[in-house]
């Protein structure tokens, strides 16, 4: 069936038990195709039923959806036209793991970090009833991304405004790990409440039945509803919040989810849809380790990368040193932790998706005595920006903050590339940045940031294992390796190895930046001086990069050398391999051999 | 009674009675001191009695005191040997108008943004649970503070923590300015429950005299109170994200205070407390108008304002073009748009303290075709740097920053300051950044923002009312002011005064650049090239502001003039008036004449 499925019209036709087998055929689909792309296929998995029911009751060329995260998308992708491109998931010049509202118009709005939906939901049904639209705004989020902040201030907005958004909590009972919170809790006693669903349905189709001839029946049928209400139906937390609740409703019920889709769509106000799913549902292996089938890697590979040399690192000094603590933002897998978690039980802090919180917690910690490292991606890192430089620098408090996948990170392309670390960072009162070029270096900088140093310091790594060999660590020293030639290579952290080989062809001098800021000017300067042209090499966003920090070093020092910055532009950034990535920018040897012969020939 | 409080333990001897009449001394002592010399006035008479309290049950020399926000501290002030000092209260030299650990070891952790203060306290608990020590932690905010997203992940983490943490929500039905929003509305249900309070206590009176001789007895009591509870205690929604609610307590009634206080000391775990006050209380135009007298001034002026000018020109420009939508994060006074509010009310959104969940929202308001303008201090647009990156930079939505209260904000100091957002804004994706000199600029400026242009815009315009007469708004051009010398002064904004006095005493060349991003760098090179010097002169930090920008495009097109920055350093910024803290950082017309003189002498 599922061949002959070219747009969302086509579902509309067909029975429940035909939904069920297309549901059947999709995650056949889904298992085969992912496993050899690579990609998020626990997810998917659990929204099969869910999004058949919604395009079969919505029509989303006018109606718009909205999947929070977006990773959950690939079911939607498939029945809006792009099952075809699934070979091409997540490659170079194939389709994103991510709604892209460049790539279809049933893709509403990009998303990618967590909790956004709400408010965008909000927005459009807002703008929708400002022009006199009609069509309807729904928003799918998972009970992982309902713990993040914005995600509570959009349903504080949307319990009190009168344009009608439909809201779909797709509760798996995990983020990408186990969820945590009160919340999360909160919900698990939701969840086995199944005659709550009924009970209300039950109440208001009894009271449909009153006769109702006068007004004062009419008044005596409301009066009773609301009695009834209180009696029967517990108020839920949302509820509370203006929110219209309806709930649990089992999400692999095609037949049930159509039915609380309709009532949502005819009614006239907002609605809060509970609905209950199991992560990797079909697929025994994803069901029993849905952490493991969050996001999976076409190429395996055995070989350490610097994520788990962070682990382990950390691992050696906590035991060492009883002030460590570490705190993560639902992501214990991903960054290194899950080890860590198990030996130092109450050391480790999860804190749900989360980011702010688990940064202002971090500094309650450290004014308590102890050392918070804090390990989160730098895209998800941009969700502190305000609690790293009010709470944590402007008290000066020591923090190391731990950035993984800083950079290009391939794959999961514009939203997850972490471009703007040492820009937003490098401005920050006392925060110091470091940028390690191999695995050894990156841990003398842990044991530098967390036994040595005193304020907020951030040790920005990349994805991958891509390493050279460095020196000793030295904290504010930057490193001349080679010293001769008219040109000077400046570069740090991953792009290191590149530029390495891009100064051995020049036979030029090549300076290497472990201590991003403070930066070590006196060492610049002088290795610098009377040089043709001065080359940065990072990998980051050119804007506040490296490139800019050495110009303006140079320039407030006098010394007029121009400054030539290989970067990422400031600009979305597309997806591919790492490599792939690189080389679209021209960041890759030979394409910036390229570039500065050209320069010294003036073209 | 007041003058003879030299510290906290002087309270603790005093009856119920006495601690009265000491309320309406501080209220008397606030009146008049904060009527001199300015700062947050209907907030703080809201706390007198729930200070008192605080202080008389704990020990807060040992015990640790978190104020949210910050500016309700000064009874705390007061009673913690700070009274003396409040003729100089925000003064330059002064004491801070926020909780400062530098001040006293009364204070615990410095604020001044809102919804830090749960996480900051939940991170001392954890410390001090770690480290084994014995002492209460307590966190006081507003229910305005409770709309801010971090405050929701916050109470999820507390929710299931077995640190203990005393969560006190001073509601007093407004932030700033009215609240708003489902949980809002929530509070209201609860504030008008007295009983609720009683009945549990009810209750746990009743069940702690049952004989509980056996075991079998325990259980019975246990189930007995279960039982109880569900029928007789509503489960509210802190209740369900597992804190233990307690209230609504009269927060103005200091026997009724203590005695919850008392009880969440004594308890193992941790309280939410939720106390009613009258903001403004005691203080009759203060009781009619909170928002008025939330942050009153010493020097009253008449004359306009950037803030107010933003206002008048939002509304004009919204009569000729429907498309305009405003949005605040619960300061519709303090940005200008109370007037727009009454006028276009479905075109206006107060969100509440919520900056995350106001861009996104805008996203999908543009998303939907309107030209959402948002309107937030540069600050407190911190709180959304994922948000304009991600949800708005990426997409290239045409959405509309106006960032008042941009650099030096005077009295406010540190935690108010706005000096990063050029630096944080200059890297993303799509983002043009525009700064006035001249209140017609600023409505130039609106006019292109809004009108004309497309994708993400700011335009940062400082507190107060310095201009100088600047020519018409040109989009993304820099303007040659004057053209001699051989030093050039370029600048833009507020300091575009300061720097045209003096390019005048160097006969220096001026160049403005009301276009900050992307810079005309042709004319900045064409103007410069040939000089021995270029001055930078910024109402910013010096990281990532213009001077980094202008050393860099010169730097790139290989002009080898050295840049002399003038900005404020990367370092927590004092307070006292904007003239005074412009001098101390040497940021006046006569410093920056001395700092170039000395440049050029080779000093």
């Amino acid at each position: 069936m599922l061949k002959d499925i070219m747009s969302p019209n086509d579902i509309k036709s067909l029975s429940n038990s035909e939904l069920e087998t297309l549901a059947f055929e999709i995650r056949k689909f889904l298992i085969e195709s992912v496993s050899r792309t690579g990609g998020h296929l626990a997810s998917n998995l659990g929204v099969v039923e869910l999004t058949l029911a919604l395009h079969y009751v919505f029509d989303f060329s006018k109606d718009r959806l909205i999947w929070d995260v977006g990773h959950q998308s690939y079911v939607h992708k498939i029945l809006t036209g792009r099952m075809d491109k699934f070979s091409e998931l997540r490659k170079f010049g194939g389709i994103s793991g991510f709604p892209k509202t460049s790539e279809s118009i049933y893709d509403a709005f990009n998303t990618g970090h967590a909790s956004t939906s709400v408010s965008a939901a909000l927005g459009m049904a807002r703008a929708r009833d400002l022009s006199g639209g009609k069509f309807d705004v729904v928003s799918v989020f998972g009970d992982g991304a309902l713990t993040g902040g914005m995600m509570f201030e959009a349903l504080n907005d949307a319990g009190h405004s009168k344009s009608k958004v439909i809201m779909i909590l797709n509760d798996n009972n995990m983020s990408i790990s186990q969820n945590v919170g009160g919340l999360s809790r909160y919900l698990q006693k939701l969840r086995i409440k199944p005659e709550y669903f009924k009970s209300k349905d039950f109440i208001e189709e009894l009271l449909s039945k009153l006769p109702l001839g006068s007004n004062r029946a009419k008044d005596t049928a409301k009066r009773a509803k609301t009695a009834l209400k209180k009696r029967v139906i517990p108020t839920t937390l949302f509820d509370n919040l203006g929110l219209n609740y309806i709930g649990p409703v089992d999400g692999h019920d095609i037949a049930a989810l159509k039915f609380v889709l309709e009532r949502a769509k005819n009614s006239d106000t907002s609605s809060f849809i509970h609905i209950r799913t199991v992560k990797g549902k079909g697929y025994r292996p994803a069901e029993t380790h849905p952490q493991q089938y969050h996001g999976i890697s076409a190429v395996q590979s055995n070989s350490e990368c610097y994520t788990q040399i962070f682990g382990k690192k950390l691992i050696e000094l906590a035991k060492k040193n009883s002030r460590i603590t570490a705190i993560t933002a639902a992501m214990p897998i991903n960054t290194g932790l899950s080890e860590f978690a198990k030996i130092f039980k109450n050391r480790y802090f999860d804190v749900g998706i989360a980011e702010e919180h688990a940064v202002t917690m971090a500094a309650g910690l450290a004014i308590g005595g102890f050392v918070p490292v804090v390990s989160i991606y730098s895209t998800f890192l941009q969700r502190s920006y305000d609690q790293i430089l009010h709470d944590v620098c402007l008290q000066n408090l020591h923090i190391v903050f731990c950035i993984d996948h800083a950079g290009n990170v391939g794959e999961d392309g514009e939203t997850h590339h972490g471009m703007h670390d040492i820009a937003f960072l490098s401005s920050m009162p006392n925060m110091t940045i470091l940028s390690p070029s191999s695995f050894d270096e990156l841990g003398d900088m842990m044991n530098y940031a967390i036994n040595i140093h005193k304020g907020p310091i951030a040790i920005r790594f990349p994805k991958g294992r891509t390493q050279v060999k460095s020196p000793k660590f030295e904290f504010g020293r930057a490193r001349i390796w080679e010293n001769g030639g008219d040109i000077a290579i400046i570069s740090t952290g991953r792009m290191l190895k590149t530029a390495q080989e891009v100064s051995k062809h020049f036979g030029a001098a090549l300076i290497a930046l472990p201590t991003i800021t403070p930066m070590d000017s006196g060492t610049v300067v002088s290795a610098v001086k009377g040089k043709k042209l001065v080359v940065t090499v990072e990998d980051a966003a050119i804007s506040g990069g490296i490139g800019e920090l050495v110009s303006y070093t140079l320039s407030k020092n006098s010394v007029g050398v121009p400054v030539m910055p290989v970067a990422f532009p400031d600009a979305p950034i597309i997806h591919g391999t790492v490599s792939e990535v690189d080389k679209y920018y021209g960041m890759d040897t030979e394409s910036i051999i390229k570039k500065i012969e050209d320069r010294l020939n003036g073209r």
